[in-house]
Order: structure tokens, then sequence, then C-alpha cells
């Protein structure tokens, strides 16, 4: 029975994890925090793969918007294969892991420590290679995540990030919306049962693109992940922007296009995004909390919640992980371990 | 007739638009390199869309490799839409346009001249709204680039990137390695009569990956993107590593899969991931310059001359090229103008 999954359980478990880590952790981040101004860090290098990588994304935005930092994504061959590491100068180095073991992220931050530059590591398991890389550990309270597919450590690593943008702003506003999350994050789950029904529509489905932008260009990656790793279905991620210059050609009559556009300065830009799919007679599936940008979808996924729209990808996610695990039960898939790949991946 | 086509024309104008560029232009680059030395800066943000983007890739490993360099890709969307622009420091700002128009690129530009940064424009339009925002424009001497789909203008704009690190690194032999490359890539051309024959396979392919890793990782998603634009197949490029962490449930018998693989330090990764593919059971297309490394591949396209791996992209994405065309042309798609998209694309 789906309900007695890792996957579901995990996926419902976030609310109560979002509440755990913004507890427990609060004081690591402040720290982490403190050192980044008395550093005067100029920008921040991030080292990730996969779920990892996508909360990086949404770093890119977040801690640039609200902090005036650039986020450079590492290209971590550059340290493992190459051995030529560029110099980090006064950056701050993130290492984001659940497991904290793959080499090659491993040897970013070994790296950076080893010329000095200030390092934190956001992990599952601080007890791990990656954790004894980080001057500052934090620590993402999913507990045991044992779905090959993540989830809990996806949220709660974008609670992290968002934390540590509100505390590095000292803004108590943005830090008491951050609390307000778990709850939204209840309510979204209310998204399981119609999902269930919804995705039969795309029993068959070979091919599909996700469109996001800003704040959801992490939304984009990290649900067509989903899709990859649960349904087998090749599901390409991209911003609306890039999308337009090239990969349009590839909408046809009834060519299936999920879009992410909660409320919020992006939503002009994809409900343009939309008419032009429309136009091209695209099968829209549209992930909303605004009506008249439902009433562009063919297939509308109503957010039951708006939430400030730096904070969207927090629950705007979690019809991606639904929409996915309900697709690959669909299927008959086994959505607690996908074919060929296992939890943790080590990568030179 | 397809030879008488502007892509074709453009894939083969390819070595004299390199022979041009490198006498035509090196003294504005030289100029620009001193620059970057007299300032110390100390991080690359590079703006770009599209085939830009993916020269922009490129720069991430090769300044980072011999100029210790990091590179970010900026987020347009922050300067543009959120109008909340991260503050750039010391870095050098990167605009990359065939064009030179788009609105989302020219805003970073503007931003980063406002805030004092040393800026530099890559583009085949001097004289475009880019092109004003430059303290160095870099003229990517293409000639004009009529086909949607950009050929020349990628190639010119790697080889503006590694002359650019060539001269940075005050490394010669670097340079008359570069020189070099108009005479490989004359002969990486006589691939077009057998690849005209190879694609015929794959007249009804649906979708793909393409794999690439370090240097090559910009010529996984430049392939991939005109696989896209021209073929209207769904293409998706990724690191060797990143595929690794999930995407790796996708691959079932018979699902096709681009593999980049010249000769170089990223060799034996790339070996190892054909062997994870060919358990299993996926269609191999191997582009390589290395015997052994074919005959890991279903279908083997042979790069006719092993370069540096450093310059290797500038090879390898030519039989990118060729397919993509080829492959549009058996399916009797316009290849000069796809459907839907323009040669200029300005998004905010």
């Amino acid at each position: 029975m789906l309900t007695n999954t890792h996957l579901y359980q995990e996926i419902h478990e976030q609310p109560a994890v979002l509440r755990r880590f913004l507890t427990e952790e609060r004081a690591t981040v402040a720290a982490l925090a403190t050192a980044v101004r008395a550093r005067a860090v100029s920008h921040v290098v991030l080292a990730a793969r996969g779920t990892s990588d996508n909360a990086g994304r949404y770093a890119q935005y977040v801690l640039g918007a609200f902090n005036g930092l650039t986020v450079a994504l590492a290209t971590p061959s550059l340290y493992s294969i190459y051995q030529r590491p560029p110099r980090f100068g006064n950056a701050l180095v993130l290492g984001i892991s659940q497991s904290g073991q793959s080499p090659d992220i491993v040897a970013v931050l070994a790296e950076a420590r080893k010329q000095g530059a200030l390092t934190a590591v956001l992990t599952n398991t601080p007890d791990s290679p990656l954790g004894q890389q980080g001057d500052f550990v934090i620590n993402l309270h999913a507990g045991a995540e044992k779905a090959v597919a993540a989830t809990k450590t996806y949220t709660s690593s974008l609670a992290a990030i968002a934390l540590l943008s509100a505390l590095l702003a000292e803004d108590a506003e943005m830090e008491t919306a951050l609390q307000q999350l778990p709850a939204a994050l209840d309510l979204t789950l209310t998204m399981s049962a119609p999902l269930a029904t919804a995705v039969s529509r795309y029993r068959y489905m070979q091919r599909s693109v996700i469109i996001g932008r800003g704040y959801n260009y992490a939304t984009a990656f990290e649900m067509a992940l989903k899709m990859k790793e649960l349904t087998y279905t090749i599901v390409e991620p991209y911003s609306s922007a890039d999308f337009l210059h090239g990969p349009l050609a590839l909408i046809e009559p009834g060519f299936p296009v999920i879009v992410i556009a909660p409320t919020g300065l992006m939503l002009p830009e994809m409900q343009g995004f939309m008419r032009t799919l429309r136009a091209r007679e695209a099968e829209i599936i549209g992930i909303s909390d605004d009506m008249a940008t439902l009433e562009l979808a063919r297939i509308p996924l109503a957010l039951p919640q708006a939430v400030p729209e730096w904070l969207s990808p927090l629950t705007a996610i979690v019809p991606g992980q639904l929409f996915a695990m309900h697709l690959a039960y669909t299927r008959d898939f086994d959505v607690d371990a996908p074919r060929a790949i296992r939890k943790v991946t080590e990568t030179r």
C-alpha cells in the first residue's frame, strides 16, 4: 500500500522536520551568519549533487536577492579529477549533501579548508566525511531518509538556506514568515488525494518539460529530478527565459509542460509564457495558488495557500513530489527503490 | 539541397572564422587580460542565454583550471524582474550574446557598470545594446549568422575564452595549441559524410541524454540544445557524476545515450560510465578520438584528430552540430528556420 512506503511517509513528515529544524538548528545557523558578516564574505561557492544541487539553485536566488551575494555552483571535477582547484579568496564555501559521502563534494570542501576559506556544510549526517570539513555543520534534522528519492532533506535544506538568509539580513519579518511555513506545508499536503487521481492522465507520458524561473528555478529542477528517478520519464527543467532561446522548438500540440507559477513578481512572466505555450497547443499542467493563472492550464494543480514568493519553493515542490510518487505508483514502479540507483551515490 | 543551407555553410565556415578571430581580436583580448590582472579580479560572473550560456560553461572550467578563477553563472532575473542585484565586488562581469540584444543580459552588465565592476562582452554584434555596456568588447568575427541555430558563434566564443585563458596565464604553449585548432576543425568537418549516413538509425528517436563532464560539460549542453532546436527531440545534457545521482534510473535497454569522451584526464571516468551504461543495455553513441573508447559504443563517431583536452570542446561539438543537422534533414525539417523560434530572442 502506498501509504506504507517510506516515500509517502517521508513526504508527509516534512512539516514536522521543518519545525524540528527551525527549533534545533537556529543557533548554529546564527553562528554561521555571524561568521559570514565578520569576514565580509565576497561571494559563495556551492558544492552539491542531485537534490542537494537543486537546493543550491535556491541559494543562488535567496542569498543574491536578500544578502547581495553572488553564488557560484562549484565544478567538482576541477578539484577531484583535474586537480586544478580555483582560488576561493574570501568566499564562503558551502557543501550540501544528505549523506555527506560523495568524494568529489568532500574534495571541494577539503580544498577550501586548505586555502583558509570559511566552510559550512548542510547535511543530514553531521558525522560524515563532508561534515568533518565544515567550520560550521548544519544538521538537517530530517531523521533517517530511507526512500532513495530525497524529499524531506530537500525542504529541510531549503529551510536552512532561507534561515541563513533571514539571519544574515537581520530581518525578523523574514524569520517570522519562515516560521509559518510548516503550517503551510501541512495544508499543501492535502494535494495528495486530488493528485492521486490527476496523474492517471499521464500513465503513458514519455517526456515533459518543467518550467520555473527565479526562486522556483530550483523547484523545476527538483520536480524534474523526482520525475526521472521515480517515473523513468525524461523530464527536462528550464527557466522560461532559457526555454525561449531555442528549446521552444520542441513544443507540438499535446506536448506536456508543467509550469511552476506561484504568486509573486515572477507571476506575470509565467502567465505570458503559458500564453505562448497555449498558442502552440501544448498541454499545460499549472502549479499555482492564483486562480487566473490556473485558468491558463489544461490541468490546474491548486496550491491551497499563498506564501511569500521567496519561500514559495518550500510549498511548490510538494505537488511535484506527490505528482512523481503517484505517477510512479500508477505505473506499478517501486517508489522506495527505483531501478539502478541507491541512496548514497559516491562519485569522484 | 542541404549544402545550400545557411546552417551547412556556417558549420563549414568555422575554421575560417576561428582563423579570423585569432588574428583580428588578439589585441583586444590581450588588453582585457591586462586589465583583469591589474585589478586582481577575484572571480567572474557570466551572463548569457542559450548557446552563449553553454560557452559560459566552458569558461567555468578553463578559467578555473588555468587561471584559478571561480566562475558564477549570473541569475539575470535578480537584475531584471526582482531588481535585487547582488554585489559584484571585484568580479569581472562577462556578457556573451551573438546578437547583443536580450534585455535581461544587458541588465546584468548595466548593473555591473553601475557598481564599478570590470565588464567585458563577447558578441558578434559589437554595435549592440550589450556591446555598449562592455569596458572591453570582443568581436566574435563570425560574419552574419543566418541560421537560427547558432554554430560558428559558439566555436568563436569558445576560442575567445580559450585565448583569454592563455593570455591571462601568459602561457605561450597554450596559445600555440589554440592556433592549431582551425586545422583540427577542418579535419573534424570530414565527419559530415559518415554522419549523414549514421543518423538514419535515429529517424524515430524521441528522447536521448548526452553526457559530458569537465571541459566537455559545455559540449553536452550545446549538442543537446542543437538537437532540441533542430530535431525537436527532447535531449537532456548531464555530467556523468550528476547523472549517477538519480537520473540513471531512466536507462532501460535501448535508451540512446550520447557520450562525449575525447582523450584526456576525464577519459577513464567516461569509460567507466560507458561500462555502467552497457550493463544496463543502453544504446551508446560515442564521440571520441580514442579507439578503446569507441569500442565501448554501439555507434562510434570517431574524431579524426586528438587535441589537448582543454581545447577538445572546439572539435568535439562539430559532430554534435553535424548530427543534429543531418538528423533534422533526415526528418525533412527546415534546418535554417526551426519552428517557433527566431534568431534574436529578447527575454526580460
